[in-house]
């Protein structure tokens, strides 16, 4: 996945998520993405409780999942999300990975669109309050990679 | 189950719910639960929206559940609620039934307590916002079992 | 939707499925695909029991929804869902409709592989298992269409 | 808690459990008493895996919770589970604690009973399947404990 910015989550496939053919059932799938898109948006500042304060909210409008191989009980996998595109909507890719052998268990993306939550109105272009937020991100992680020698 | 009134749902067991044993995952049934609730609280108009119009939140505190039978995949069940405390706390005493053949699967209860959303103070006292109405629900049905003759 | 064979449930969107934005979480739709898959393929005599039974599994490969406008709660829904490939692989199309206005509220389609349950071998043809029992309801379908008078 | 054997998870309350009171919903606390479970039972070496291959299964015949405070979006807390009776019926207590603060915010316990997997018969003492495990488990910590030096 080609992501300016990522994160990472670890997680261990709980009882409860395992349906009666013994794998996953695939709608659980969505708690796993949804754990690490907070830990992806923590790292801009912007997880729900900023985007609350920041006047917009950002419904998902669009999902693709491929399901490349089951998950199964207390298997360990890691589950990382990287923002892929945020000019007029925010994309975020995913990858579920065994934690052991790093083999590529499913592959996903996310679309969220900004809307006004004073009129409800969609914006056709993400408002600054995101944008600044990456912007910063991404020159912060710049600074930090030239800063050494 | 002796309660002052009662509601009653239908579901099929679905195949989400149900566990690698085969059988429906013991925290699901609180979805059942739910339901059922809600029905049961919008025959006095008092479902999750009055509540919150009424200034207060009524949070579960307590819950108990025995399991007497497992649920299986498409089982059809009935899901009853019933009032069966209202001064000082709100208790609902749950039943689950098979659809067919009456037996009884499972029996639980909730209690809530109502919290003044203003200032978030634990009423050790149930509100008028609720006894009234159920009196009111109370009072409607004893005249409607009145009225014949 | 053009599909050959449909079925289509009515729910009510619970309050657990609510998200804090007040809104059914993105995650939850699929379960309201999966019990509108279910009684499609009770209408081939193909759920769950007989899919197991049959000496295939039908993991879910592929999903897409588009979220159009969301849904709040104790609102009445329709879904919609109708078998639109089933040649290599199962392919079933939803839609979601308000109960009362009609409106369309989410597309999305899910794509399921078999799999020989013996040796989980991905089958690159859909098995008679399956297609038989889809041109029997098809067919099924056209002689009561055609026995009038 | 008073339990012979104990394990701890800690977890950060995710999004899709929070409800529109924007309090963690109290059907989903078991899946934290299921996951805190989990690692308990592993503890004994004694998880689903080894209970199937144990010829037991172990339902869930009753549970009781008490919420003392609500969980908000994020939180970190920690889950402790500890076995506390283990005779007749395996009986596990919970208790799930602010993670900075360490207050207590809910009280649990579950109560399994082992079913023999041949014949569905129910079993009225625990079968050395389990109880040899923590047996063992004591064992190897009191030893542990007097092997200073």
């Amino acid at each position: 996945m080609k992501a300016d910015i990522r994160a990472e989550i670890t997680l261990e496939v709980p009882f409860q998520d395992i349906d009666a053919m013994g794998v996953a059932w695939h709608g659980n799938y969505f708690r796993y993405f949804e754990e690490a898109r907070a830990r992806l948006l923590r790292r801009i500042d912007y997880d729900y409780p900023q985007m609350r304060d920041s006047g917009y909210m950002w419904p998902i409008v669009d999902t693709r999942v491929k399901y490349v191989r089951p998950l199964t009980y207390a298997q360990t996998v890691r589950v990382i999300a990287g923002i892929t595109e945020w000019e007029n909507r925010l994309r975020i890719d995913y990858e579920i990975r065994d934690g052991e052998s790093g083999d590529r268990l499913c592959r996903a993306h996310t679309i969220q669109c900004a809307v006004r939550a004073a009129d409800h109105e969609l914006q056709l272009v993400c408002p600054p309050e995101l944008t600044d937020r990456i912007e910063a991100c991404l020159a912060g992680e710049k600074s930090q990679g030239e800063s050494p020698s």
